[in-house]
């Protein structure tokens, strides 16, 4: 296990690069500015997703511009030109201190008032994130992403938000980036099934695959008595990921996948194989995953996913991946 | 308005043929036997739902074999040889008195326990309901559903089981129909992504269009914060009620509507378009759908279908089905 250890650590300066040379991309997933150091200690290439909600929790007030530049502005700094996805606030509302003293309540907050939804409703709350998010565009590489996006409407309204406030800080005379890559996260199935439409609107996408895999099944992940329903090996998820792979290749944009699954080393290959080549995760998990890449070829993981596409039940295809695995490895 | 009601009662003994001759199959949603009549003055070729939760509300203890019986038996026989199809139990495990005294309680009950789910956990419930459709179908033209089918895995139990309770009614001597054909409901997105597979092992599917909108676009239909999501005209809807079709037909099973979308005349062009021939609907609405069936030709549902498919939002959808009816009517 030492020897592991060591070699998984060791891991960190070679490349994330599979046995017939296709570079990977891995990105860290992080909450707080602290985090970017055990990304980068890791080798990942950048900041795949910056979960903003702590600056919303446990407090009665929201964030102000300033707090929120500054929280952003840590994590940009000390990247040092590398690229960090900023995702706006994917909170529901049961959890805003505003909403909870109104007595809000949810029979189904999953399917509720939550996450892009509620930005859309609270535009106060939702412009000024996004006049912090582009103010710290000006000093590194930031890319923006819109969470659980249901239609085009949506998307179409979060984008002409964000050109509103970007105008406003034109003239102020703020200093952003123009260019600024604007991202969904596929992660309700009506987003994954119309792929297609929102690549071309957007820049690029990021999978989240834990609220896409809830949703595709109806099943909370956090209900037990359901639980053995909710799994990312299940054919009809395999199926939406590989839509929104060919959606996004299609028209040349970027997919990646930021959910639990893109830092477990039973579907590295399945996702390689699907023609995801960015994989964003908790920073502890980047070297099995960059092992298990170093370890595979894309043409063999290509024969996975084509196989795992015609299996019929989760179990099948967790059999098929686990066995796959273990021969590569 | 007066001539209007007298023109749709006049339509009982009318077919429900369009311009261009396509029979489609106009059935009755009931949930109790007496809802019967109601179906069959209003021309109803049979029940192609019949809920059976009723049976388990308001009461201490679960309903015996007995008194399923006779509550199938009665619908049964009043259709005197039209068909029907039951519906397996439908309700959430919050719903159940034995689960109430337990204190059992879901953070989303709409992704939880419930259903056939529930019916698969409680296996004696679930026995006792397949054995009283069993004897009902020795009576008449009885079909059986299973609701909320997420997996091909929770079909083969189902079918598993009902194919145990069989020889168990077969060594007993009890007659019951040996053809039962068997369908699902098509539900939840999973379902609808996998029904190519679905459709190798049922008879028959009946696509719940209440709960595959509400999973497809992760909106609880019942809360009004997120209302504005909820639409039968979502794009990524269509999508999945096409490719459920296009599955069904491939395999040559039918397929109908049993969710509110199939008595919305706004609905009735497009769904004849996709290819849907078999329309459910509480009974009160048969007649306003059999008079837009003959007043519009498969041709031109066809064309309206396609173009529907090409668009980007639930809005373009609605407008264009609203304009193509007030042209057809
Ligand atoms: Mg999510
Ligand atoms: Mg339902």
């Amino acid at each position: 296990r030492a020897a592991r250890f060591e070699g998984l650590a060791g891991l960190a300066n070679l490349p994330a690069e599979t046995l017939d040379g296709t570079q990977v991309g891995l990105w860290g997933n992080i909450e707080f500015p602290g985090e970017v150091a055990a990304c980068l200690e890791r080798g990942a290439v950048g900041v795949g997703l910056y979960r903003t909600e702590f600056l919303y929790l446990n407090s009665e007030r929201a964030p102000t511009e300033q707090e929120q530049f500054e929280a952003y502005a840590a994590v940009v700094e000390s990247l040092k030109g590398r690229p960090v996805t900023i995702r706006t606030l994917d909170l529901g509302a049961d959890k805003l201190v505003a909403y909870q003293s109104a007595g809000y309540a949810d029979a189904n907050p999953v399917l509720g008032l939550r996450s892009l939804r509620l930005s859309l409703r609270e535009l106060a709350l939702f412009r000024t994130q996004l006049r912090a998010i582009l103010r710290a565009s000006a000093l590194g590489d930031v890319r923006v992403m819109f969470p659980l996006v249901s239609t085009l409407g949506e998307l179409r309204q979060a984008r002409a938000i964000l050109g509103d406030v970007a105008a406003e800080l034109t003239a102020e005379g703020v200093p952003f980036r123009r260019d600024l890559p604007v991202g969904v996260m596929i992660e309700v199935p009506a987003a994954a099934v119309m792929a297609d439409q929102m690549a071309k609107e957007v820049d690029f996408f990021s999978i989240g695959t834990n609220d896409l895999i809830q949703y595709t099944l109806a099943v909370d992940r956090t209900n037990e008595t359901v639980a053995d329903l909710y799994s990312a090996a299940d054919p009809a998820v395999l199926r939406l990921i590989a839509m929104v792979v060919d959606a996004a290749r299609a028209r040349g944009i970027e997919v990646s996948i930021c959910g639990t699954m893109g830092g477990e080393p039973l579907y590295t290959m399945l996702l390689l194989g699907l023609g995801v080549h960015q994989l964003s995760m908790p920073p502890h998990q980047l070297p099995e995953i960059k092992r298990v890449i170093r370890g595979v070829s894309v043409a063999e993981a290509r024969s996975i996913a084509a196989e795992a596409l015609h299996l019929e039940t989760s179990q099948a295809v967790v059999a098929l991946l686990d066995s796959a695995l273990r021969h590569a490895l």
